[in-house]
């Protein structure tokens, strides 16, 4: 079974096409400046590349680039696109509807459009590609949702509301949703098959550290806590995003410079974080070169970065009364060894101890990094959030099957 | 000698009058309403008091009334207000200018007065008690700031920095301050003291838990993080202050039901907590019996509360690689005995064992409450700022004497 997974934005379409008897992914690219523009850069698992500017007025001719380019002779991997047996959808926000990937259906679509308001960015985008799939491939291929949200939905009301007044919770769905959650739980059940434990049996803290960034308590493979929130602009200091500030200083700012809501959200989501404080870059490797040279609000910044990191781990093994091991993924947890050894240094109160060398040969692999005798294990395992939205469609798609 | 303690707010007067030979409180009070009627509520060591609507147009007026009354026959203490050797000031905010207790000069009183803009509500009002005892007291009495800042100036700006555009830390001061600085000093103190340690090699993490709340990690004697940041906003959900959320929840809340920031600040600092949350009530008390009665929100309220500081003891152990002891004070921390069970309970990881009987007994009393073999010590330690404030007060005049 080949499975196509959709990641859309409101102007990219992010794809890959995955054989799902090995996992391999056959081809993959990202079409971008769709409804200003169009360009495409496809791949193939052997080395063939497209790239070129297209006409693409919206998201239904990129989708009809895609499948033309992989059938296609050259840059093909398919014969026909009745191969593609299924599509499976990235969607940011499912909020309290979903806890679980689903089928995509007619009744599906009005949910996700019904909760657009929290994900004014992402969700409209998915509702177009979601229709345009339907348009260009067989209408009868069956679509699934996989959600960010999802798998926070089994967080307790401790955890998932704020302290403002709860009418708010009613009234607007104010509340702590959490996202990354497809990576937060492929690579706690990675971790959980790799130490051949079952998750239900384990405290697991995963880290995604990317260009954005979020933490998860993970208690017997259900989310119990994560540092995002409402919106993905919560927790932790990001490359442009400012994390968690004290409510009063949003207020403050507005107000000093006169900024409407829309505005300082702006100011809070693209021009702070990594790149705010440090005036460098919101590129953790352009940080780290400038931290190097003697920057000294780099260095204030790759400081702030793993001392929240640390924080948050005291933090969720606390919440679940004890850790067993600590994952690092995405771009960042991947291949920043100085910043996972900051993180765990001087954490034995809590049975945690870095192996360093170990650490410092670790680069994006799949390794402990946890010295011998560490009682909490450390991991740095590559997330793949498209292999998990691949393998809850064709777990789906099976399902009908039966 | 005998020291007069001020904490004064724009429309009220607290003091307290000190005899720091034994420490003893021989009178104190409290003036209501100045500027919008005036009324006085008077107290001495051996259970005079005296109660009664005044004439407050201002704190001077207020002032001239606590010396008659502290030097009258009837409910007075003192034979003149000579024996008032000095005055010890509670100023809210001394931003990054004070780092430790300082005698009041004029250049002072320029300085509280410029970070005005940091705590409108506070510093304003410390001025006019400053002025006012200038005006009542025989002009050569030395009068002392203690700042609710000044314990956190310790902090790293790792802690201290927020992920805003640094512009906004240069142009307007944004950064976290921390607050009840006077008390996390006196139990950490305190709490040296009991252990007959020097508070340098101690670990401590005080929970200053009231109407009001804050976390502090102390680190040899040093403040090195804390819940409340640039204003008593953030951190820990408060009886009607929100604490901590999604920043993005500010901008939602204010767009949808179009809010100023001033409007926003209010709802965020005066409807949310407690209140906001359960309905019921911004007193812990009232939600304890809410609970108890079946009240789901009222029972949801008090989970975040413990859950929160169950947290942050794990985020700042974390930051101080290791915690030696956990002081319970303030209103809550020293009378809810639940709260702190529940705090403190699955804690063992890191190696905290609370007892519960002892914890069950102990009120509002100096008491260890962890179990014997717990390796991190848990007290309840009341809190006492005004002599903490009376304290640094004859500290100064004693060295201006020399």
């Amino acid at each position: 079974m080949k499975i196509l997974v959709s990641n859309a934005g409101s102007s990219s379409l992010k794809y890959q096409l995955i054989n799902m008897d090995d996992g391999q992914v056959i081809a993959k690219g990202v079409c971008g400046r769709i409804g200003i523009g169009g360009e495409i850069s496809h791949k193939t698992f052997d080395g063939r590349k497209f790239e070129s500017d297209c006409d693409f007025p919206t998201h239904t001719e990129a989708f009809q680039k895609v499948v033309e380019l992989l059938i296609s002779k050259e840059y093909g991997v398919i014969q026909s696109m009745d191969e593609i047996s299924a599509v499976g959808h990235r969607v940011v926000q499912g909020a309290e509807y979903f806890s679980e990937s689903v089928l995509i259906t007619p009744e599906v679509i009005d949910v996700i459009r019904k909760v657009s308001d929290l994900a004014p960015l992402h969700n409209p985008a998915h509702i177009l590609a979601i229709q345009a799939c339907e348009k260009v491939l067989d209408p009868s291929t069956p679509q699934v949702a996989v959600f960010d949200t999802a798998f926070h939905q089994t967080m307790p009301p401790k955890a998932f509301l704020y302290g403002v007044p709860y009418e708010y919770y009613e009234k607007y769905n104010i509340r702590k949703y959490g996202f990354h959650g497809t990576s937060h739980r492929f690579v706690s059940n990675r971790l959980a098959a790799l130490l051949g434990k079952d998750i239900k049996d384990l405290k697991i803290i995963t880290c995604h550290l990317g260009n954005g960034s979020s933490i998860t308590a993970i208690d017997g493979g259900k989310s119990v806590d994560t540092t995002m929130g409402f919106t993905p602009l919560d927790g932790l200091l990001m490359g442009t995003r400012s994390g968690a500030v004290d409510p009063s200083v949003v207020t403050y700012i507005m107000e000093k410079e006169n900024l409407t809501p829309a505005q300082m959200s702006d100011l809070l989501n693209k021009k702070s974080g990594y790149l705010g404080v440090s005036g460098v870059s919101s590129d953790d490797r352009d940080l780290k070169a400038a931290a190097e040279e003697g920057n000294k609000r780099a260095q204030i910044t790759r400081e702030i970065q793993s001392y929240q990191i640390k924080k948050y781990i005291g933090s969720y093994a606390a919440a679940m009364g004890g850790v067993d091991a600590i994952v690092f993924t995405g771009g960042i947890g991947e291949h920043n060894a100085e910043l996972r050894y900051n993180v765990c240094s001087d954490m034995e109160f809590m049975g945690i101890a870095i192996d360093a060398a170990k650490n410092e040969e670790m680069n994006a692999k799949e390794a402990k990094v946890s010295a011998e005798n560490s009682k909490v294990q450390v991991w740095v395992i590559p997330t793949n959030e498209e292999l998990l939205i691949a393998q809850d469609t064709e777990k789906i798609v099976n399902g009908l099957n039966k």
